[in-house]
């Protein structure tokens, strides 16, 4: 009786439901002189899993950052042979063309991919990405994709790099003449972040990234916002050791926010850290990348919280103290790219038009985020156009005055 | 002297950690008629995130299915005229070949991406696929990478995607010959089995998906497969209502390892799920896939169960049930590939060099699963060939006695 029972299995088919759950760790390290021979950050990282075999590594490198530092595949080679316990470079480093030119052409993609190939890599190898933002995310979707997932080393180059996009768990590239259309929601393996770096950007890379601290002390951080503030000029002069602090600072954030949103793979609609980023991902787009990440994010963080002061729920002190920060750190608040087609929502040339595809990119219901104040970001989910193209015309004017001033 | 002290910030460039936690829920379904008008599952799935508006849905099919069901498109058309309110079809349904042809170019990718892009779908819209796990296994691909991750609805139509590939968190494509060498971790949104599907499957694809039910009863639930042995004649005689018994709990099975593995996205070197399947891998490739899939996890089964025989794990009369329920299957448990180029192991061509394959693809150190006993797996990191070698000779003598003896 019991052995046909269990040989009938009692089933009722109803659904089953799962629940998947994955965590994932990482470290997030700080150095200067990364492939100093007697630096053993690397090779530490590459050695921790225990595994005593040296493991194959494909090394991919921003063509842009070679320009400045020419010394560095010689450095990286040198470094290779003294780690050899620990890794190998299955191939010649892969160099590729630095900025948003990396992320327009799939076919760098199948280059990583064929290395990968070519050196018979396993999941527990590792591809060692070093560059700017650009590079990182080209070759972390290459990195993710082959074998499901190959280990991620990041080695950020830039300040924004470093600060953001390299520390997070977003990879991807563009398609269709839409920013990342293509990628994937993975965390690196590690990431190393080397000030030295630094010292060869040039002065639009080297301010662009600080918009991102910008934006995300504004959303969460007073404290942070008012270092950036009092620092704004030694910032704009290029002091490294203000820089450094700001990177770790906000780096510390976004890191924060990724572990605890509750939502790092981004499946709800809510994105706080895209602050300002829905205008800023279609300017960059209307400016054919003529403009820097940073830079648009600069002005959609002006452009915000502008409105935000327009709807009554940021004090006018402190729309201030924000639009005068982002001047003294360099930036522009305004270009005429803002007011072309501005009574046209629908018109892909027209600003608002970004509203929409923001929206597409997310999913779901429009989710943006405004500010309640200094350190404090509030969600919105509508929005009146024509207070924003006020605000706009108010841009134009600050723009205008502080030129004049000059 | 406090606001200074916020405004330097003690910062001290320690690594920060990062541990980033996702959790995954999905619902498998069991139904029959899934398209039919009443049938309002389907669209229950779609509606219930809550949000109002009808979503877009890129539906893709494999064409190996319409064959034998052509009135599937008219279905589904008329099912999404019903549901209108829930759901819209952005583009007609994309036709694709079945098996693994599908797999092994990356023009139905770009195609897939293409639809998604122009239908403006964004990150909760849906992916339809409906086929079986070589179809399936390519839309999850093209879905999980477009806008990092559209929601993926997989309507398996094979017995071995409806109890194994279809319920699990794996997608991909093959490239450079290598099977699945790119994919992505990714759970779908949800899984509808619907069990009509099976009644149009040539005898060796009903077949096929058995393996698989052989092969996690064998590692983790005697009693199921006691349930197989018992019944495996009836299964071989197509019996719908052991088929589907035989489904649900070999995809339950699944889905619970999967959940409580620890490592559900494969980061270790352990996947006692692959039983069988490093000289099944091999195989399929040895044999340009006219193999299926679950035909070569039979003989990989019945490979990796006379080792463990002939390591004295395994009981003399467990061996034989398994090799026996096999044989009553259907299935054949030896071909000459199995023999070629045997004395060299890292001959292309040789079946031990899938022993390197399969340690590669996974990443780490060799693990193979064998058995202790029915119902009970046990990993181990090295093998011996010439044992090996002996037991693939029993294959041989096995199936010509049993030839002999019909
Ligand atoms: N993944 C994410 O979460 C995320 C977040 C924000 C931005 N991003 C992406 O990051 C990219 C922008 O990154 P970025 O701001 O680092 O710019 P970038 O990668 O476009 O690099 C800018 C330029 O600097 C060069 N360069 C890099 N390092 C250098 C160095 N040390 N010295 C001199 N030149 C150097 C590059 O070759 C390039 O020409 C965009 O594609 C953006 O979409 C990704
Ligand atoms: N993702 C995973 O975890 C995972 C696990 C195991 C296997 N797989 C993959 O699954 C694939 C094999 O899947 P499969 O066994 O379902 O075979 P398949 O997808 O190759 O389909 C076999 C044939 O059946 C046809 N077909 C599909 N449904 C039919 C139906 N209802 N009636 C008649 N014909 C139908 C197809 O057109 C095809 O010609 C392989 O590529 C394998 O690598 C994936
Ligand atoms: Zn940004
Ligand atoms: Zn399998």
């Amino acid at each position: 009786m019991k052995t046909s029972l269990k040989q009938n299995l009692a089933i009722n088919f109803q659904p089953i439901s799962q629940c998947v759950r994955v965590s994932f760790n990482y470290d997030v390290h700080f150095t200067r002189g990364l492939f100093k021979l007697d630096n053993s950050l690397l090779a530490q990282a590459i050695a921790a899993d225990g595994h005593s075999a040296a493991k194959p590594v494909v090394a991919v490198i921003d063509g842009g950052l070679l320009q400045y530092q020419d010394k560095l595949l010689e450095k990286l080679l040198a470094y290779a042979q003294r780690y050899q316990d620990v890794f190998t470079l299955s191939s010649e480093p892969i160099i590729v063309p630095g900025g948003e030119t990396v992320k327009n052409d799939s076919r760098f993609i199948e280059q990583i991919h064929q290395s990968i190939n070519l050196g018979g890599l396993c999941r527990h190898s590792y591809v060692l990405a070093i560059g700017g933002g650009a590079v990182l995310d080209m070759a972390g979707y290459a990195a993710t994709t082959a074998h499901r997932g190959i280990r991620l080393l990041r080695v950020p180059t830039t300040v924004l790099a470093q600060n953001d996009s390299g520390v997070g768990v977003k990879n991807g590239i563009n398609a269709f003449g839409k920013k990342n259309f293509l990628g994937t929601f993975m965390p690196p393996y590690a990431v190393l972040n080397d000030f030295d770096f630094l010292t060869t950007l040039d002065d639009r890379d080297w301010r662009s990234g600080i918009a991102e601290a910008v934006k995300v002390a504004l959303i969460k951080d007073r404290n942070f916002f008012d270092f950036i503030q009092t620092y704004a000029e030694k910032l704009a002069n290029r002091d490294m050791d203000i820089m450094e602090r700001l990177i770790y600072r906000c780096s510390q954030l976004h890191l924060e926010h990724i572990a605890g949103s509750g939502d790092p793979f981004e499946m709800g609609s809510s994105r706080p850290l895209d602050f300002g980023h829905w205008a800023a991902h279609k300017l960059e787009h209307l400016t054919n990348y003529s403009l820097r990440h940073g830079e648009a994010v600069a002005i959609g963080i002006a452009l915000d919280s502008t409105y935000s002061y327009l709807t009554g729920q940021l004090l006018r002190s402190h729309w201030q103290q924000i639009l005068t920060t982002l001047k003294i750190l360099g930036f522009a608040l305004y270009l005429p790219t803002l007011t072309e087609q501005l009574d046209r929502p629908d018109h892909p040339h027209c600003l608002f038009r970004g509203l929409t595809e923001f929206r597409e990119h997310l999913g779901g219901e429009l989710t943006i985020t405004l500010l309640q104040g200094i350190g404090q970001g509030i969600e919105v989910h509508k929005v009146d156009l024509s207070l924003y193209r006020q605000a706009i015309l108010m841009l134009q004017d600050w723009e205008l005055s502080s030129v004049l001033s000059n």
